[in-house]
């Protein structure tokens, strides 16, 4: 890309590109701060212009409708499933309101809460759907501020079935989608990107096809920026409502839904509500398998495969939208198949980045929450700005606070008795705790034969990167240094390794060794006196729960551990040991074995004895290898502490 | 160093560590951004407090005192003994005041502006002298403002001299230093380290050595912090003075002033201003020899060395303060063989720090003042924030104008006939200016036999990194890649590297590979083709003076191309090549042909033709080799080029 310009024109446009047409109240501040390098410019972006540029690039998007579940259980499995689909590289996810389920409220299920938790813990671009019949517009004004401050950018605006059989407009009120877009536009400006619905069939309730394009054409021109249809079952029907939409000026984007049929009666239920007519082609061949779910699906992803191939085909769709059901199989496959689901293995930073427009500039977090992230995230929820790279000053923006075991999407996936297989009915020493590490490193069924697939400070299997190091952690967990979290040097490895790369290509990535553990007080006293022969080499950090605190961290500076270098940018180090954050980080540590492990067993039985004596007892341990082009000495430094007490 | 704290001993002690108690307006600002990693906790200390940290350690240190010269050119050359004497470590310098030079005045030979280029300019710790005699106080308290907002941080408070024969106290007026130590400390509270004069003799026109003493406590108990003590020719002077000041309770610092003979006029003349009685012994030894300098000064250096060596032995004596006469060679001397002259060849950072308490955490500047650190402070010198890391900001702060060859400190230390002798009497076309780039490049003598020891980019010999690249920086200069910049890329060499190394020991520093130049815009053209086959690889920025400009840098953001890894800290980036800055520099780079090298030629003459048309055609070119692991590419991009064109 060869720029000419002018000197006065570059050292402007420049600014521009910088600092932030859309929400850019925070640009000036951003300014004197040697702050994110951006990375990704798509961080940056709006929703629209993110659909304007893959249109543009011709790179075809998909994006995924969920509906809010009804229990909290629900909730959380629907938020591992965000993660999981999430990988597929959706454009956006969308959330639906449902008005008789207090879609604005603080519960865990609300539609405000899990679009909240798309955005914030799972990094997702999410719209939130809001209706507007039947409400007031301070009801309304006030939903949209609480999605405004959770970080939420994008709203569906939708009329919304009437609650009672009769309906009558309302003077003033909120009669039409269109007025909740014009209540938008005018209370919150541009700040909102703005959906609304087509109907490729005509709203069953319009009094014409013709009509209802005009009501169309309204909605659009009270300010949305483009349009998801409701479903229908043949491209045909999609292509001719596109072009009678442009014929009557309608340019915005026009995105079409897709419902893979996945089963016989949920695609009833589904007719029943949409009032739409199912072809009778389709009728034919559900009919007889009607009661064969599999064959069902499998015919409902080749229909909506051959259908989405159409109107790809066509030229004029850039993406599809898909009505999920919150179900994962089908949708996925159907991506698969048309090669729209990519799982990118690159990571523009180490850690996933959150979507709230506060956090997209957050280019460091320490290291100690590398596998809980969610809890990062929430317990760095209050602060006023990112990245905060100085943790180790006063004036540091404090941690929430520890309740967070209480929130329903930092709840352990795997219920009780899960658990409790894993971590053992009973425990009969520390030795049976050493164990239960020991099996989670190696991926060997426990002695009662079931897998250790998560612990209470990783809700997930070992990390791939992690791994590198499996044997040696194996070792030293049989011998009660019980690793929590571990990282190996690298020396310039390319941005793109498939395990440690991050970033934009052409890059190198970098990492001091780390490794963090619990371990007894005596073990302690032999490393402490091991630490003295690397005391140049290695930083290390000691600390017991009531946070007495050992470290040769010179004046309590972080120190980077991950780090990248790459073309035409400054440095990027996303992670760092921060000694003042550590002692938050304790905290939450030590409350883990308490809450998530103690407690699965009764009070002042000997297992739970066991536990609450290792929370009072042990040190939690972390050691940097500062030299990382050596070989990591981490490993000899616990080999020597060993020695030594033997 | 093991330091058991509680959790929140641990966490507030380091904000305290970290805010600054000394000048702390900033602190709260500072604690948001990802700013400097203190690389030097020496940086944050007063002076007073760096007295004490080096009386603590046992580490003995030494201070110059300096007078402001009489003319520009003199200026010019005290300036660059300030960076000569600066490399072998003083704690600080001194620069009297000369109530008949309009010393607090913007004259380039004023005590204030002295004292303003040494700390600002040559990252010098400067106490600035100041008398009060005949002065009102709101002349002093101007001085005093003017010294805050330059930067200086120290004065030493004397009550100067009379100017009539008579002097009778004035009432409320300043009568002795005393008054105008008082005045400082109610006027500026706590902001300036103060400094007094003791008389080791007692002061001549004090009543008795005892009444003396008794001024001196007064002046002490005012609010200085320490006392610089008149020269004296015996160590038994000082110490017997130490030790009476001790008994009646004077517990600063004391620090003797040493004075090495240099000559026999300048000692008469000094004795005749101090009233000081030369002993006999000194008398004998020097009578016979007093017109013979070199005599003189070699005695001269072995008395203060013996002198010296007793007071440092003594246990009492920490630092030792030399009159220099504005000279070099003696102090020197006497330094070096005490063995207190450090020239420490590790830096903080690969560019010197300015002393200036608003620029001490700046961290980061553009690659392209690299040989000209005295105009990029000038010219950056109205910027509120250091470091500004985000030049590519529109709201980064604006460059101040380019006026700077005018600016005394700035100016050539070489004649206008020595230039001509290095850079030709008369140019003959283009190819003569070759010439004189590859003689600067090989040290060889240009035809007529003199060595280009400067250029109007870089006022002196090619740097020993450079030097590294010699070879192929001789190659291309002959062939008209006229370089001005370079760097080699290095690949995690040891902070300790004594080329390329710099910051705290233990660490790694890396760096891309940078070759900057001017060149005709044929070789321009070859150039761009060539660089498309590197488009993912190099970095280029290429204006020529009307500021047409092409580059390939990715959104204009800062290219990092230094950098160090340390133990225990962040990643340190402090050269940076950032396209906005660059047209900033284009203007000055080009503007130095003009203003350095044309001008030395009469209008109209050819050679000013010749260098005129070179400013108005040639392209400024930078680039960058992204791929610091692997060999330099830069090289082969201007073979490729010449090949091209061949």
């Amino acid at each position: 890309m060869v720029n000419e310009t002018q000197h006065t024109c570059s050292a402007s446009s420049s600014s521009k590109s910088d600092g932030g047409s859309s929400s850019g109240s925070e640009s000036s501040k951003d300014s004197s701060r040697c702050s994110t390098p951006v990375l990704d410019a798509d961080r940056h972006e709006r929703l629209r212009e993110k659909m304007r540029r893959r249109q543009d690039s011709g790179d075809k998007w998909f994006s995924l409708e969920f509906f809010p579940p009804r229990t909290a259980n629900a909730a959380v499995n629907l938020i591992s499933r965000f993660d999981r689909m999430g990988a597929g590289g959706p454009l956006f996810i969308d959330v639906t309101w449902h008005p008789a389920g207090d879609p604005g409220s603080d519960k865990e299920t609300s539609s405000m809460i899990i679009a909240n938790t798309a955005v914030n813990y799972c990094g997702l671009e999410t719209i939130l759907h809001m209706t507007c019949c039947n409400q007031t517009k301070d009801d309304i004004t006030g939903h949209l501020q609480k999605a405004k401050r959770l970080g939420l950018k994008n709203i569906m605006a939708l009329r919304g079935d009437p609650v009672g059989e009769e309906w009558e407009e309302e003077v003033d009120g909120f009669n039409y989608a269109a007025d909740l877009v014009k209540h938008i536009r005018s209370e919150f400006d541009d700040y909102f990107d703005i959906c609304v619905a087509g109907y490729p069939k005509g709203h069953p309730e319009a009094e014409s096809y013709e009509a209802d394009l005009r009501h169309l054409k309204e909605k659009v021109f009270a300010g949305a920026d483009f349009i998801i249809t409701q479903l229908f079952f043949r491209s045909e029907t999609f292509l001719k409502f596109m072009k009678d939409c442009q014929a009557i000026g309608i340019t915005c984007p026009i995105i079409p839904g897709i419902f893979p049929i996945q089963g016989y009666h949920s695609l009833r239920q589904l007719v029943k509500l949409s009032k739409l007519e199912v072809p009778q082609e389709i009728k034919d061949v559900i009919e007889p398998i009607k009661d064969n779910d599999a064959a069902i699906r499998n015919y409902g992803v080749e229909l909506a495969v051959s259908m989405c191939r159409e109107l790809l085909d066509s030229g004029m769709v850039h993406g599809l939208h898909f009505y999920t059901l919150n179900r994962e199989v089908a949708t996925t496959e159907v991506l698969k198949r048309l090669g729209i689901w990519k799982e990118d293995p690159r990571r523009p930073l180490p850690w996933a980045i959150s979507a709230h427009p506060k956090r997209r500039v957050e280019d460091v977090r320490p290291i100690f929450w590398a596998s809980r992230p969610k809890s990062y995230i929430y317990r760095t929820q209050e602060w006023d700005d990112f990245p905060n790279g100085r943790w180790g000053n006063s004036s540091s923006p404090a941690f929430g606070e520890l309740k967070d075991y209480y929130l329903f999407y930092l709840k352990s996936k795997s219920p009780r008795e899960e658990l409790l297989k894993m971590w053992g009915e009973e425990l009969t020493g520390e030795e049976s705790v050493f164990e239960v590490f020991t099996c989670y490193i190696t991926g060997e069924p426990n002695k009662n034969g079931h897998k250790v697939t998560c612990m209470p400070w990783n809700d997930d299997p070992l990390a791939t990167e992690t791994n590198l190091l499996k044997e040696q952690l194996e070792k030293v967990n049989k011998r009660g240094i019980l690793t929590i979290n571990s990282q190996p040097n690298i020396n310039g490895k390319p941005s793109t390794d498939p395990i440690v790369g991050w970033g934009p290509s052409g890059g190198y990535v970098f990492q001091k060794a780390y490794l963090e553990f619990f371990t007894s007080s005596e073990i302690v006293t032999a490393l402490l006196k091991v630490l003295k022969k690397y005391e140049l080499r290695v930083n290390y950090h000691i600390v017991n729960v009531k946070g007495q605190n050992i470290t040769n961290a010179p004046d309590l500076q972080p120190n980077a551990v991950t780090w990248g270098i790459f073309p035409g940018r400054e440095i990027i180090q996303p992670t760092v040991v921060d000694p003042v954050s550590f002692l938050s980080w304790k905290d939450e540590a030590f409350a883990l074995w308490i809450e998530q492990w103690a407690k699965l067993y009764e009070e002042e039985s000997p297992s739970r004895m066991i536990i609450q004596y290792i929370h009072d007892n042990y040190y939690l341990v972390n050691l940097v290898d500062n030299d990382f082009p050596l070989e990591n000495c981490l490993w000899q430094v616990v080999d020597d502490t060993f020695e030594l007490l033997n």
